[in-house]
């Protein structure tokens, strides 16, 4: 019976697992550049928009991100020949070798000088481009602290202190990142108005819920709608024009003076020659592994790819369309295959140790407890679930019962923020190694 | 374009009404009960079990609970001169008139003299009842409440303090119902026991997630699968044996050396006279909504019936399944309608008035602001919204602007969990005074 149980248990983490696998291959950085790009002789395709290769001088690559390491190797391939030099900053352990593009490991999620230097010189190349050559850029989820570049005469100490008070008075998200746009140089169409008036194609792979191209990366190549005049309301409304670095309050004012331009708006002329494409995001992802998930025999029902909340709330709601599933067949009869993407959060309580994935994964075993027949998986589609080296957990209506039997209690190890040291004893954490792409978080809940 | 505006917001709210009140008049107490209860001459089907009235020597009816006096009015029709008496307690407001049935009001949610006296009362004649009598048990929401009968020597307030002392401390509210069962005479089965070895039919309509008959009314005639050892143990573990009321921690160790019955067990000879049987409950409500909406020409998803967790956390993830609808046509193409049930909690940050079904329409407004097509309803099925006389909110995507155009911050409302005056000034209250049901809440988006 045990051994039966052992048995069925391991039947059900290989197929979340190929569910889950399919959707990683779907986003695949190479697939999802090679899915929107391809090129027959001369002309290169874009999202059906063709270039003429042999009409530009020079072709060049630039890139940042996560995943920005595969992006390049695919239009490497892609350009043959065609493409004269790139360079791309990457995290730390993101970088492959690459033929013709320089790969620089930069700072993140804290940026640091070695970002800064391969930012400026992006900007140097950016800005030596003419009107007869054509920038291909490949930015993914990490970009923004990939991408430092303070307008002078600011420094990133006084760029990260500001972001700080912000932060601490309680500003919005959309909020912030206006600043930010507004004090960085690559930022909020930043790079655009740099490479203008070269050519520009932006492949994107969006990490972001509702894959808006502003937040992408801080969208250097897409415009920004915000000005001078809203970050000085916004650092009113705070109270925090005393307490921002003085050479940042400063320049904004002389923005707002008209000292320097806005950032680049919609309708700004050097948005003619820019084409930002999605190349990947989560809901292609999840297109995927539904498909994955229909082979193996599942009727199946993509819930969403904009999940947000707090994780253990999302885990348990999973766990109540689970159910109704399961009790009553609706909205679709088992066996069924849920599938949701996005990223939640999870408010500290505890000082444990896990992320998002696995404080969903663990609250949703909690409220799964003693059901037979759904089992869960939670995880990240770039292999590392927060500050963990596991991408996510697996969970089903036995995993609370093995942990007791082991004298470990779930509530407690939920209470800590403890997910990790949890499924890490329960053998169920889920570990891919870095998958070098970034569509945010995948939720597979399977009802036999 | 104002007046197209309002008068598109006003189908919104007319579809939202229909397809929210097709849900109610399904788990009308009356039709609930007709649902699972005929008559035809001497014969009585209940669920599928008949039971032959001549054989028995006298009928009654007991119930308690919020919606329990329309549910008395349909077995008074169903019965007829079968009937020879009833008592019934209900909430202050709730009374309907009834040909030979006494109603009491009786204090809710906290209980008093009435309630106590009325149980004494409905236990006095479950006593008195023989082998050939029928007691026909009428249960809802609210009966916990209204059917308080603490065992001797323990008095009320000794048992309110016992309750108050396992919240604080933590402990779940498993835990602390279990503790209520073993002090009372009504709770846990205890009406099952008083009326053996009558033959005993309780309808019930279920206001908890999952149906559990042993949780609904504290399942006044249903098995108990705790025992007073499992009560020491629990007190013990929190630390609670020196707070206790001195009795009632006696009554418990006296209860545990055999001193006391433990409450009665399934497979219990008791429960061979006993059909339990759900007559209505919010899928009821969800699948007679989910007709009317397919009738008004909505692609429909019923989601689940089951749920729970933070208000304001659940009307996010409703809107990203909203969001998803509307943005790429999955689970369903527009037009759309999703259907989810079940009961949130508010967990209070400030001190504002609402509810769980205001605070989620809030959240979820904030969520949609700008969208377009997309409207929400929630709404308790009582009628009644927490401490408000609203039943919930209406939401669309222009209710944050329609609200700033006012001057309310709708951020600020949801921290100061002010959503009732949030929805008052709007003009977008639910109001349905009550209802005379209870079956949990009923959240419908429509995606257009």
């Amino acid at each position: 019976m045990e051994s039966g149980n052992q048995s069925m248990e391991k039947k059900r983490k290989d197929l979340l697992m190929e569910i889950f696998s399919a959707g990683l291959r779907a986003v695949d950085p190479e697939a999802a550049v090679r899915s929107q790009v391809s090129r027959q002789g001369n002309c290169l395709t874009v999202g059906g928009r063709a270039y003429d290769l042999d009409y530009f001088r020079r072709v060049i690559l630039i890139g940042a991100g996560k995943a920005t390491a595969l992006m390049a190797k695919a239009l490497e391939e892609l350009l043959e020949d065609y493409l004269i030099e790139g360079l791309i900053l990457v995290k730390p352990g993101y970088a492959v070798p690459l033929r013709k593009t320089r790969v620089i490991e930069a700072g993140h999620p804290i940026p640091d000088q070695s970002g800064l230097e391969g930012t400026v010189e992006i900007i140097r190349r950016l800005s030596a481009a003419s009107e007869k050559d054509l920038v291909v850029c490949a930015f993914s989820g990490g970009a923004s602290a990939l991408l430092p570049a303070p307008v002078p005469p600011l420094n990133l100490s006084q760029k990260q202190l500001t972001t700080q008070l912000l932060l601490e008075c309680g500003a919005e998200i959309g909020e912030i990142n206006s600043i930010r746009k507004h004090l960085s140089r690559s930022k909020g169409g930043g790079l655009a108005r740099a490479a203008y008036p070269a050519t520009l194609i932006s492949l994107i792979l969006s990490d972001v819920v509702g894959d808006r191209l502003d937040v992408i990366a801080s969208g250097p190549t897409v415009p920004d709608d915000s000005r001078f005049a809203d970050c000085i309301a916004m650092v009113e409304r705070y109270g925090l024009a005393s307490r921002l670095p003085g050479p940042v309050w400063q320049y904004l004012k002389d923005g707002a003076a008209g000292l320097f331009p806005e950032t680049p708006k919609a309708g700004d002329h050097i948005f003619a020659k820019v084409q930002n494409i999605v190349v990947g995001n989560n809901r292609m992802a999840l297109l995927a592994a539904r498909d994955q998930a229909e082979a193996l025999g599942f009727r199946t029902l993509l819930l969403t790819s904009g999940l947000e909340g707090e994780a253990h709330q999302v885990g348990r709601m999973l766990v109540a369309l689970g159910k109704e599933v399961g009790f009553s067949g609706h909205p679709v009869a088992p066996p069924a295959c849920l599938l949701a993407g996005g990223e939640t959060t999870v408010t500290l309580r505890g000082q444990g140790k896990g992320s998002r994935n696995q404080e969903l994964a663990l609250a949703a075993a909690i409220a799964l407890e003693g059901l037979s027949r759904i089992s869960l998986l939670s995880a990240g589609t770039d292999g590392t679930d927060g500050p963990t080296d596991a991408a996510g957990a697996f969970v089903d209506g036995a995993t609370c019962q093995r942990a007791r039997a082991r004298g470990l209690d779930p509530g407690d190890f939920l209470s800590r923020n403890d997910s990790y040291h949890f499924f890490e004893s329960l053998g169920d954490l889920l570990i891919t190694g870095p998958t070098r792409t970034n569509v945010m978080d995948i939720m597979c809940l399977l009802i036999e």
